[in-house]
């Protein structure tokens, strides 16, 4: 019998996930993130965890197909660039954990995003080319093109929510450019964008300037708040800008949308929709949208699927 | 031996390269695009060219490793969805060039642009991932990733020509949006952006709006012409504006810059250099800019190399 582990290596906690062959998620664990002396006493505690597992599960290391890592922050080829939240930088990520694990077996390191993505376009038997938009603190995002995840030069590929989709009153964005994606769907950009239509709303809304977040903005645009409606579509025209430019590159089959604000649900990839007629290119019009099922486990089950994929070998 | 044909079909002309196992073009023949009956001849006319030149050149069916596509349109899979400029639509490019040409071989079709942007990844021997963006009569462009090309669900990966760069002020585009890069960078964005220019200008120069055209643009902004220059860095700063948005979807390593108005030379990428500092997310700031080396030849190169990698199978 094999196992996979999956591990998502988060700026607070670190969630570790045991896989079975038939990629049944079995064993789900979580730690701190230890983020003193630069995170350098990660590795060796998520490789205590693991070891800890495998004795009460009674597997040896022959049991052991792989751990697929996904990290926050740039990876190209199983070498981390930097992790800002934890502390890493210039990381030969496969190298050190076989050092902490103590013994040898496969170990792919990727962005977690990209690893979420990943796990989306595996669980959703997505056929080819996926992107995918995380919605969440940040906006984040990943890429699969004809089946495989795809990382960029640098790590940057599917950076999606620093694609500028403001421009004539942009907000300056926490990487320095101005009118991203970020700055008007991520939670914080989502409660600005409504406090802006707020300010100047003449009409009756149960949202007050007091209380806003997303979970309460999407709820009245469900429950035919005209205000609250119009915040929501507002936020699907700034993103369907964003995916109008994704087909222009990539030319996907469909953008899933994930993260805390996609538990709004049907609402926002309807929203999307509705704008993207507007801004998209013919040839890329057939661009479908779909909402994340996995959650917060997707990152899991795309670095366990990175193992029973193998898919370092392709790159 | 074996040979390899590289076929460029163009809306005027085809050009139809011979290739040798050590990938040099030994011939180059060209014949005239029969637009008559939505196409219908072309390939027939193809299929006996190819046959002439195999008779002249003392080739068998057993020396021919198989013949590549260039089209002007969107392929998937050597499904042409349509070329608008020479009557194609929903053509099993394989199978019906394989009837005119009466034996089996490896067929291999893709987008035109996508198949110069293979040729010169080859040629520059870029490493993994190249985007590619051809400026002429329009504007269009082609991915490779991991050494792929990147053809999308719907053949429109790499249409770079249609990313937004002006919001301001957008001219609508043949495609129906506003604002694209075509508007501004092909042959005659370039001469509508220099008469705007012109038109407010005080300042001496040697241009007229009588004799607008993009090699005396470049010639005079080579010759020290501070209002011919103010054209090319406006250019190049909607080129860059276009190239961040491309390297926040893919990241690639480097953006080849070929068609006509790359024979500008250095001054056009130094200018796109310039201006995509400002305008590029930190991850993506490493995106290197080369001018494409094989010019009208770049088709016919990389059509035999999908062909010698025999790349369809990678999909």
């Amino acid at each position: 019998m094999k196992f996979v582990f999956g591990v998502d290596v988060g700026g607070t906690t670190i969630k570790i996930g045991l896989f079975n062959m038939d990629k049944k998620l079995i064993l789900t664990d979580v730690i701190k993130t230890n983020k003193k002396a630069k995170g350098a006493f990660i590795l060796k505690e998520i490789a205590q965890k693991i070891k800890q597992i495998m004795k009460e599960k009674l597997l040896i290391e022959e049991n052991i197909l792989g751990v697929g890592f996904g990290v926050p922050g740039p990876v190209v080829n199983n070498f981390v660039i930097w992790c800002p939240n934890i502390g890493w930088k210039d990381l030969y990520l496969e190298k050190e954990f076989i050092k902490e694990l103590g013994f040898k077996t496969t170990i792919i390191a990727t962005n977690d995003a990209t690893a979420a993505a990943f796990g989306e376009f595996v669980y959703l038997k997505e056929e080819k080319n996926m992107a995918f938009l995380t919605l969440g603190t940040g906006v984040g995002g990943g890429l699969v093109i004809d089946g495989k995840i795809v990382e960029g030069s640098n790590g940057s590929a599917g950076e999606f929510g620093h694609l500028q989709v403001e421009y004539i009153n942009p907000i300056k964005c926490s990487c320095g450019l101005y009118g991203c994606l970020e700055t008007v769907a991520s939670i914080r950009g989502i409660n600005g964008l409504a406090e802006n239509i707020l300010k100047n709303n003449t009409l009756l809304t149960r949202l007050t300037l007091n209380n806003l977040n997303p979970r309460e903005i999407f709820y009245y645009a469900k429950n035919d708040d005209i205000v609250a409606l119009k915040i929501v579509e507002t936020l699907g025209d700034y993103i369907a800008k964003a995916a109008a430019k994704i087909a222009l590159s990539v030319d996907p089959e469909v953008i899933v949308v994930g993260g805390g604000i996609s538990n709004a649900g049907s609402i926002l990839t309807s929203v999307i929709k509705k704008s993207y007629k507007k801004y998209s290119y013919f040839g890329t019009r057939k661009l479908k949208f779909r909402l994340a099922k996995l959650k917060n486990d997707a990152g899991m089950y795309g670095e366990s699927e990175l193992i029973f994929q193998n898919q370092i070998k392709w790159r």
